[in-house]
């Protein structure tokens, strides 16, 4: 199928099963913690996955590349970038399993029914609302700042349509730990897995990476730190891992 | 000052300033958890200071030693380690500085007015009130075991006691994570900073040590890593520094 680009369109390729990805060439595009989160995120054959504020689409198309998800559905409030990222499932011929929806997360009940998601995942804006510097028209701010939607918006909507059991599953920066650990727990999601993501040995973690599951009884548990680069300064042998060879998980 | 050692004690050199404590030879002995939380604790001149839960009295002794507190109040239910610990006070010179109270941290309001301390410091038990395999009468257990007080006790106790702006200090389980840092934020304390103490590089984290402000607003910041060895296997320069080279905190 030929994909029309739009002016100020570029195609990435993933470098990972073939998949690609339409990015806009001076927009938002996507990072690391997408990718991470992807790996992070424990789908299984036949599951029900959302993607809460899909942005590009990228965690829906690596999960479906990576994963055997029944379907996933990816949520984008900004209508430039649903309609992009819905090129970009075609682009891969992903549109029987993969779906991008335009829609607000704090009305995410008019798109998905209460208890009718495996796992949601999210790697939502890092930064708090804060004062008047953010143009609120511009992409990347709204896909880096809480403008349209709050941290708590994310985990009461994954609260709402994940079944008892079900996993949310979040990439976010450090500084908002305590803030996702009271929310998920206020919301009845309990942090069951955390990892922390450090550009290398000896220094600060800079990412987080959290799994909770609806209705968990309390037990978490801390994984291994991942770090971006070795001693040596090369990409460690576990991000080579998941860029590179990462296998379909079971 | 002639200090009467019972059966079963023994004199430990702390190996910094001469100070010395008595430990039991076959009970809870202080590990590497109380001298990284007395490090980490912000101590200032003429700091009202309170430990609770203080066992041998290591991280009070430790504080008296490394800072120039004004009064150090260690709180310890257990009898025969609060008369313990007060020998250790007194074989130390201490006395001025140093008290041990032995009481319940449930009660501590009968001990401490509200308000009345600038940092509060705790190592306490670590394990979740488990089955019936614990022996209540066993000091070890009772300096182990959530048998006499909860983590929800002491982080009430704490918030109680602290002045607005004062800081509570713990030391604790990367699994509790999640359960201190809503607790205290439910107590009014907010989490500001947390350090993950790791084995070596690559190795999972195994304590925690997190600072929480009273009154304080919401902005976490995460710190390196501390790692007890480094990748050579020899004791990291920081553990080096905080064992033998610590030098007195302004």
């Amino acid at each position: 199928m030929k994909i029309e680009l739009l002016e100020n369109e570029r195609i990435d390729d993933l470098q990972y099963k073939g998949l690609k990805i339409i990015q806009k060439t001076k927009g938002f595009c996507f990072g690391v913690d997408a990718v991470l989160l992807a790996s992070f995120a424990d789908v299984k054959r036949n599951d029900r996955v959302a993607d809460l504020g899909t942005g590009t689409g990228i965690i829906s198309i690596l999960l479906a590349g990576k994963t055997q998800a029944k379907s996933l559905s990816g949520l984008e409030i900004q209508q430039e970038m649903a309609e992009m990222a819905g090129r970009s499932v075609l682009l891969n011929d992903l549109q029987d399993r993969v779906r991008i929806i335009c829609g607000d997360i704090k009305k995410s009940h008019e798109f998905f029914a209460p208890s009718s998601i495996d796992v949601a995942v999210s790697n939502p804006p890092y930064m708090n609302k804060g004062g008047g510097l953010v143009n609120p028209d511009d992409t990347k701010a709204i896909s880096r700042h809480e403008i349209m939607c709050t941290l708590e918006d994310v985990i009461a909507a994954g609260s709402r349509m994940l079944v008892p059991g079900g996993q949310l599953a979040m990439v976010h920066r450090p500084e908002r730990l305590v803030d996702i650990a009271c929310l998920m727990r206020n919301y009845g999601i309990e942090p069951k897995y955390i990892r922390f993501v450090h550009p290398s040995p000896y220094k600060r973690a800079n990412l987080i990476l959290i799994k909770g599951t609806r209705g968990g009884r309390p037990q978490l548990k801390m994984m291994e730190p991942l770090y971006i680069y070795d001693e040596t300064g090369e990409y460690s042998r576990e991000i080579n891992e998941i860029y590179c060879r990462d296998e379909v998980k079971k």
